[in-house]
């Protein structure tokens, strides 16, 4: 997740919202062409369960039964203008990497790396440097380049068939809803602010109708799309409705959206990532500029996602021919 | 409505909301025992569309066609540290009183007026003097006192044979509901704010039992405590629920209260006095320190309040032996 926390601020007065995109681009790849190759044990994913970006990361390597190749390490859900901290270990330390804070691993391999320090990202062990935080990379790579490793059963993601259609799913999914409700939180204006509004719930509507007929995102099967649509929804009405004011609707009034987030909520790999108290926590707590009492609103209930969905029948096969992952141990 | 705008901020860190219940006492009444009798043409009722306090007010007068006995002005929806002024009228002065700012009516009749300046309030228009802004009375002696200049048809919001239980249920409506919102969104700490939350929860899940079997909260016809309800539950989705994080629930999610809360919007005094940007303006505007950005939600969509309730076949006489108002004029 991208942070201005450094500037103190996630709002800029009279500016729309423009994350930072430039990521350290390394890829971990079967040929190492960047230096990283894929092995097993070598490397460790860095989340934080509040993040939507990680949310991506950990419910693919969960899908795909990668936590024997790759280990994974939990940031706490707030941090300060140093970015995210290993609050939650025994002695605020990660057992793994040995270190306190995320940001060592960052300068461990660039002493002044001057972006924002985020997660999720991915630490060669051995030497204890960032490889990589480029977040849309690193699930692809999870689902392409660590096929070895993969559970048997374990599903395909990216689809052939489905591949270019799915791109731009995923590219106005991306702009749209994962970064619109961003859009919104951090306007800096009340013109940017409704502008961002418009945009999002417009992209909404396209959902609600293109999920009315099909089970996922792509078809009968979940993808890569419906993992980073999916994270987005989870965090809708206990953060962005509230927080970020995109509050057309709560997603418990877009009735098609909402089957669909609860029936992927109840998908093993799904559910089990969601902490919705961290997430609160996380959104509430860092971007006291929009929040400065550092109040966490209690509601909504999460017992609302255990509700019958409904969506078996449109069909499908959630995972394909391959089978859902058992549950964690 | 009470204001700490003089000392720049709402919540006091560490600290629950105590509502300054301090009002000028002062009543208008037939035989006019504090100095202020009765009397068509004497006074204007100062008002703002935003304020929950002040939509009582606006409703009952309407409702008892006392729109020729008191006259009435509008302050626009927002204001400074020096309170409400009448930015809406031409030239900013209310076309009656000649004043820019409510503030000089009540300086005019207490020069080191301490408190906070606050609608609704009553002025005695022959020397600018602010009579009460004691908003309870302010209501209770429109249906009381002001008997004679009632418009024919006039409903009877305070029925001697439901009088003790429509107390308690006003007294509870007050502390749990119309000020629990405020205790939520002004808490200065995490557990005030829980506490704040359960409370007014547990009041609406009362109210969504109490009203399940009863068209109004007295039974078939329309009194004072509904028109209390009212104000409140009409702010819901749009201010208390993310301004304020009373987001157990949208209003909307709560089918009975929802159900009955379109019916009083859908009934000639109610729905005509909501001005639902006005409302979100104020809210979002005035207190800075819990929405620092000013940035003002475009959401929810104000139409939904004229879908149809059902709540007819409950039975019930909205206006009892009386008539509803005439549209006005």
């Amino acid at each position: 997740m991208t942070t201005d926390a450094a500037k103190g601020s996630y709002v800029e007065p009279g500016k729309g919202y423009d994350r930072d995109m430039n990521y350290i681009p390394d890829r971990i790849t079967r040929d190492g062409r960047d230096g990283w190759p894929v092995e097993a044990g070598r490397y460790r994913l860095i989340v934080a369960r509040a993040c939507p970006w990680a949310n991506r990361s950990i419910i693919v390597r969960r899908l795909l039964g990668l936590e024997d190749a790759i280990s994974i390490g939990y940031c706490g859900p707030t941090h300060d203008e140093r970015s995210w901290t290993f609050d939650l270990d025994p002695g605020g330390v990660d057992p793994v990497l040995g270190i306190e804070r995320l940001q060592q691993a960052f300068f461990k391999r660039y002493p002044d790396y001057p972006r924002g320090i985020t997660v999720p990202a991915i630490v060669d062990v051995p030497t204890g440097q960032v490889v990589t935080n480029d977040f849309p990379w690193i699930t692809h790579d999870f689902s392409t380049e660590w096929t070895e490793f993969h559970r048997e059963g374990a599903p395909d993601l990216w689809p052939d068939d489905v591949r270019d259609e799915m791109e731009e799913v995923m590219q106005r999914i991306f702009t749209e809803v994962n970064n619109g409700v961003y859009r919104c939180g951090f306007a800096g204006s009340q013109t940017a602010y409704e502008a961002a509004y418009d945009r999002l719930f417009a992209a909404l509507d396209w959902l609600e109708e293109r999920l009315a007929t099909r089970r996922f995102l792509m078809g009968d099967t979940i993808t890569e799309a419906d993992v980073r649509l999916f994270t987005t929804l989870a965090r809708f009405d206990a953060v962005y409705h509230g927080h970020f004011k995109c509050n057309r609707q709560k997603l418990a009034e877009m009735p098609v959206l909402w089957a669909y987030a609860r029936d992927l909520f109840q998908t093993p790999g799904f559910g089990e990532t969601i902490d919705f108290d961290q997430i609160k926590t996380h959104y509430y707590v860092v971007h006291s500029d929009i929040n400065p009492t550092g109040i966490v609103p209690k509601g909504p209930e999460p017992e609302l996602w255990l509700a019958p969905h409904g969506r078996e029948e449109l069909g499908g096969r959630p995972f394909g021919d391959g089978t859902a992952p058992l549950p964690e141990r």
